[in-house]
């Protein structure tokens, strides 16, 4: 990698909508590698400072903001853009929040709540959990994306065909993730980076924690993806299997109440066996158990487990 | 354990359904440990001999049979009943199905298709596929179950509160599992023994194999639990992720929607890239391939991901 193909750009850089008629905040040559700072999912409403009563007065017009737009520079509808994440360098702290009217089980906690962490950038041990519990790191970056080829604004909430908020916690340093370009230029943006996060991200938020991230863009000419795919360089769990898991079911003919019912189950058993409130079991598992599909097959019931890591409690 | 607390249970005292009324085929104190033989998920009607036409010629009414019902002493509803998988012995063989009307795609698979594996039993070294790559093994009962409370006839496929047909590829040898009891001496049965198999098990069936399985079983007074529960002892995917995951994704409003995207952009990867036709694919990703649900919170979009481990192809 020559020097000429290196390019930063700054957290200032940042919208919160994808919109192909954004003007590009830098234009690159395939091949760059951009480090790219990002601004946490708040958009910076909550600090190292914050309490809860910052979570209940939360402005949802200013979070997930992602930086960019990048022009990729002959990139084209039908074209694949590769993204190697070569690397993150996190923060240090962290936020963990109940916002009122979103995750998994909203219905069933509509208070705030709020959680910040702070653990160690260098060499990434384990975070304590004031509760109790301490949960092992990761970092990655919960929203990559493409501007879609349908004009207007559209939520940088939702993950669609080209990315975005995806929250897939496997988009680590050393994976190559390939999304589909829909307009000149690709348009990619990044941010929403989290240091730990759960499959699933079942309480809404993760380990929230702005980072500078540093990807390689290229170009694979006409990929026909049909969607975000990607490749990971080794094992995606180490880090927390080694005591195994404890695991909880949700049985029912509908997923997404099956997975309801497998992490109101886990918070139960948390709560009681660590004498954690049940918001905080809930935080505590968005952070680090992951939902899996066991079975989708046997109908009319489908199977959907959440998985603790033992080694939380260790 | 003292051998008075050994037992054994053979495979002629199988059942096709669930239903408290039918009568115990053994009485055993709690603590005991049963050895159970099982058959295979056809009931007999595949054999290593077997082609397409056996597939094609299925009678459903003779489908995945389990051997008991166990009756608990004891055992009364309320309590958890705790099954210690022990171990299994597989046979050494096993078939992979695609069979039609059943499976995540059943729509796009319409025509029967059968893959007959044969094994090393003994130390279990990564299945050859015939079509290209091996699968690695890890033993486990597909099929775990209690007798339901509500009288009558219970279909054996649909797994439920009590267990059932569950098909938790984790429930492999040394995982606890707690079950509701429903009524007076448990009632459990075991069977539907799987060589291998991916969270999902996409296609419907797995590496069907009949084996013998041994379990311990005791009684938790009170447990009141809300559906199954299991703890493992130890990681659950090292004997497949050492080279990590080549990955596709399904993003929409309804997770069993982007579980089919998910698993069909996987097949036409497969299909393109190693040579072979998308059934036989299908089939690879039921046996080794795992559906996770990456975010189930950022509305209105979720993301539900295949995992299919690059040692497959080593």
């Amino acid at each position: 990698m020559t020097d000429d193909l290196k390019y930063t750009i700054h957290a200032h850089h940042c919208h919160h909508g994808w919109d192909n008629s954004l003007p590009p905040a830098m234009t690159v040559p395939p091949g760059a590698m951009v480090t790219i700072e990002t601004v946490d999912a708040s958009g910076g409403q909550i600090t190292p400072g914050s309490t809860v009563a910052d979570v209940a007065a939360l402005d949802f017009g200013r979070a997930n903001p992602v930086t960019g737009p990048i022009y990729v520079d002959g990139a084209k509808p039908g074209d694949g853009l590769k993204i190697t994440l070569l690397g993150y360098q996190p923060s240090g702290w962290g936020w963990t929040a109940n916002i009122p009217g979103f995750g998994l089980l909203a219905d069933q906690f509509p208070d705030p709540a709020l959680h910040i962490w702070h653990y160690d950038a260098e060499r990434l041990k384990p975070a304590m959990f004031g509760p109790g519990g301490k949960v092992p790191l990761r970092p990655f970056a919960g929203t990559i994306g493409l501007a879609p080829a349908e004009p207007g604004p559209h939520s940088i909430v939702s993950p669609r065909r080209v990315g975005g908020n995806m929250d897939i916690r496997d988009l680590t340093a050393g994976t190559e993730l390939f999304l589909p370009v829909e307009v000149p230029g690709a348009l990619f943006s990044i941010g929403d980076t989290h240091a730990a996060q759960g499959d699933g991200e079942v309480c809404g938020t993760a380990i929230e924690s702005p980072m500078q991230v540093t990807v390689k863009l290229e170009l694979i000419r006409d990929m026909a993806l049909t969607g975000p795919r990607f490749i990971t360089p080794g094992p995606i769990s180490r880090h927390k299997d080694e005591l195994g898991f404890w695991v909880t079911t949700g049985v029912g003919d509908d997923l997404f109440q099956a997975a309801r019912m497998a992490v109101a189950a886990m918070i139960d058993e948390l709560s009681q066996a660590h004498g954690m409130s049940a918001v905080e079991a809930y935080m505590l598992c968005s952070v680090c158990a992951d939902l899996k599909i066991s079975e989708i097959v046997d109908r009319s019931n489908f199977v959907v487990s959440l998985y603790f890591p033992r080694v939380v409690f260790d």
